[in-house]
């Protein structure tokens, strides 16, 4: 997808294998698994694409910063899937399933702090400090949130929106703030960058909420309705708690902790019997076209399609 | 203690609790009760008598660093809770007792961006930001060499060295060093600040490896031998490896992942029959007393004086 990058991002492949390297095996061990299970390297290619909006694009200069953000995804993740008891992830078995869940805790207190150390001397500004600090407490914050409402049905859409903007819109929005910031793009650039990477996040965590309700096996590697089934209800749920006329029931199911298959499948009928997935699927599109409306006038052609392209990829995800 | 800073400390308590209130409730809800579950604030107390040691000594200026300091502590202490699935530290529920695991490894990694948060934009120096993402890869590298090294009896002093100094010594030299960072002193002054507080952080460590076998519940509210019953053999354990006449019967039990209260306590009768807790308490002595040397001859005497105190409440302690 990334022609303008992919030399970069070969690059990344290469300099995030050496930042896992490690005197302590387990954590080489541990970190070259992390690495070689891939990913989309979403946020180190947003932030590429903005540092090269500059002049002077350095890609020696841009690298651990690139790396850093991509091994806080990875701690992420890695929490993630210790608090979710995930057994694969792309295919792959997490470091929980590998691991277990105590060597998976401090393996992802080693990538954020490993990140942190990767950019702490390298001349960047204070705002790359302050913005990877807030990235991480944003990303726990909102996932503190989803962890405290579960199982409560939780129907404030606004709430919601914060939710999906701390746990993941954020993280791509200080992604591309940070690739102008390097290029000393700006301030106005800059934040047209934020605003790019914020509405993308937003669409990209929407679809991701709407795949979990419409996806099988299949596609996204497990069944359907696991966000209902681990208490979490996404926007097209909340909007059946609204507007269906089984709504009762539907709520009756997502607040019970004991929700068995059948239970499980009546919700996902009763959401789909709704509006619930093309409202979401229109709020998809609102936050993609701001994305693209956000982008600056004066960024270069080359590299404004491939955040275009980015865009669209969201919008027609399957997986 | 420590009555030259006894101020700087009551202004800490205020500090730490406005730095874990935050608009997300739970956050400040588990923030709260951390910071009220109080503690001994040593890493702030170094930190804070070094800050002392410079000419203009301004507390506005070292608070944020000092508090970020706690809070990096408490957040491994919340994360180390998890792991050991620990009820209750120091008389009080732990996190992960209260708000189960999920929420308690996503409260630590708040706090710890918290702490990276705080610091980033007060004009501190390079070596902040390295000392402190060090300080946290190091906290979760020994602690992931311990963990992989559970049941295994690993024997080697070295390494038995090396995983205390990452879990323990390194963050206290760290907090030490950062004071004379602060306090813009010189690079010696900074490297004996530095060794006192690596250490004292070794003589801290090695006393709390000897109190784990010698204390009873009365005095630190676990039974004793836990760390054996954890799979986790100390320099006492290592000697008695070595030198005990049953150091067989000794490997098979601390080995044996299915251990009985009553070889539990075989285990500990084996230890105390060898001289592996003098051996130890001599080498508690050696460490306090390279501290004590370490002190650099510039140093104000009365906050020598409090080092000097520090280090020997550590050499006495017995909770």
């Amino acid at each position: 997808m990334f022609d303008l990058i992919k030399g970069d991002l070969q690059e990344l492949e290469k300099a995030l294998v050496e930042a896992v390297t490690s005197s302590v095996d387990i954590i080489t061990e541990i970190g070259t698994h992390l690495v070689a299970a891939g990913g989309k390297r979403l946020r180190p290619a947003a932030f590429l694409l903005a540092a090269r909006c500059g002049k002077d694009f350095s890609l020696e200069r841009a690298m651990p910063l690139a790396v850093a953000l991509e091994m806080m995804h990875m701690a992420s993740l890695v929490h993630d899937d210790v608090i979710d008891s995930a057994d694969t992830r792309r295919g792959a078995a997490t470091a929980n399933a590998k691991w277990g869940n105590q060597i998976s805790i401090l393996a992802g207190d080693y990538l954020f702090a490993r990140a942190f150390s990767l950019v702490a001397d390298k001349g960047y500004s204070t705002r790359v400090d302050v913005e990877l600090a807030r990235l991480i407490s944003d990303l726990a914050s909102g996932e503190l949130i989803q962890n405290k409402e579960i199982y409560n049905a939780s129907c404030d859409v606004e709430e919601y929106y914060q939710r999906i903007a701390k746990k993941t819109a954020n993280f791509i929005a200080i992604a591309c703030e940070l690739g102008g910031d390097v290029a000393e793009l700006s301030e106005d650039y800059i934040k047209g960058l934020y605003d790019y990477g914020y509405n993308v996040g937003m669409a990209f965590q929407l679809t991701d909420d709407l795949l979990d309700l419409t996806s099988s096996t299949d596609t996204i590697g497990k069944p359907a309705g696991n966000d209902i089934r681990q208490g979490i209800v996404t926007l097209p749920t909340i909007r059946a708690l609204e507007v269906s006329p089984d709504k009762d029931e539907l709520h009756s199911i997502v607040t019970d902790r004991d929700m068995t298959d059948e239970m499980l499948q009546r919700a996902l009928d009763i959401v789909r019997a709704t509006d619930g997935l093309d409202y979401t699927q229109q709020q998809v599109h609102r936050f993609l076209e701001a994305a693209v409306k956000a982008l600056p006038e004066e960024m270069p052609a080359d590299i404004r399609e491939n955040y275009e392209m980015l865009a669209s990829f969201i919008g027609g995800r399957k997986y």
